[in-house]
């Protein structure tokens, strides 16, 4: 498995493979045994082909008139996405959304978990009861010495975005998921991913008085 | 401001306005009163006619040697992307996920107010103290004529996505959130939006899977 990961995929790929994951778990849990790309294709809307490209990145091909195994392309997409292995990460700041990523448990089936959170604000820290421990961003570099994380999570406010994200991979983290809204630069070789929450709701918002009007 | 609206924006200019906002926002906070557009190609390393460009779609024009004012570009950025005005949302589905967002107090800021929640288990509906009335899916009908919502939030389990989706669309819902990693299919005129969470995720764990064996 492990070599496979040498090779960058192409994101839409990346972003495909999740979706096939999910509907070969839903057929796992209705104890079909075989689907072919063309099913997975009507089910997805996803082209036959570019299915059977994807997934030959993992090294899993279909048999002629079989299909895929199920177990066995669950399997190894749960593997190669990385969700069947544990990755530690630290939420930065506890406000009210990087509170509620410490409460979603369901998070932690998908391979991430949260192991403590940070925050300037000792209030916000006093008042905290969410299973990890909070602490002020200072003891960062204590916490990556105790109990290392990979990921930082990143909610704080977007004036302390760029900062915060600078604080965190000086510490040692070496991967930033970044909630808020400011486009956060970081040095090459630390991993970004942009979890746009609020350019998501632009779009509905934007899209859906565009179609109110029609 | 509402014929704009009339206008589909490209996607990658939604998905870049909020950084605009964000940027205009905390200078706004510094009582910065002026910016020009290649001081926000520097801070978000966007080039200056693209922003020019993205902003000239809301009728935004800068002054030659004075730029934007910043009170105007924060105001006319937030109007334009929906933040400003109050839209009614369900969320459906009141897991783990379901039951952060409906905490995340921080969503209403920019104009999503989660008004009710909708699940099939009546334990989950029981437990839950969240703030907004929990309601049985089957209820979702009789909600949409007491308060109606436009937007369904939906975190559901993957299985049961398409579903879920189809009853709020047949109760009245005319946008989709899908927070899920099912592939949701809709009819035309309604509008969707996915917030890939564990594509995201997948994303971070294999590149971070890369570059930790170089």
């Amino acid at each position: 498995m492990n070599q496979l990961h040498n090779i960058i995929l192409p994101e839409p790929t990346l972003r495909r493979l999740p979706w096939y994951l999910a509907y070969v778990e839903i057929l796992r849990n209705k104890r079909v045994r075989h689907v072919s790309s063309t099913r997975i294709s009507k089910a997805l809307s996803v082209d036959a082909s570019q299915i059977a490209k994807d997934l030959s990145f993992l090294g899993v091909k279909g048999r002629t008139r079989i299909g895929y195994e199920v177990d066995d392309l669950a399997h190894a997409l749960s593997e190669f996405l990385g969700f069947s292995r544990s990755h530690k990460a630290y939420v930065i700041g506890t406000g009210s959304l990087g509170k509620a990523l410490i409460r979603d448990s369901g998070l932690s089936n998908y391979g991430l978990e949260i192991t403590a959170g940070f925050d300037v604000r000792p209030d916000v820290i006093a008042r905290a009861d969410l299973g990890v421990p909070i602490r002020h961003i200072d003891e960062i570099y204590a916490a990556m010495r105790d109990d290392p994380a990979e990921i930082g999570i990143l909610t704080v406010p977007p004036e302390v975005a760029q900062e915060s994200a600078d604080i965190a991979i000086g510490a040692g983290i070496r991967a930033i998921w970044n909630f808020t809204p400011y486009r956060v630069k970081v040095a090459e070789g630390i991993v970004m991913a942009n979890t746009s929450i609020y350019a998501h709701l632009a779009l509905i918002f934007t899209r859906l008085a565009s179609t109110g009007r029609q």
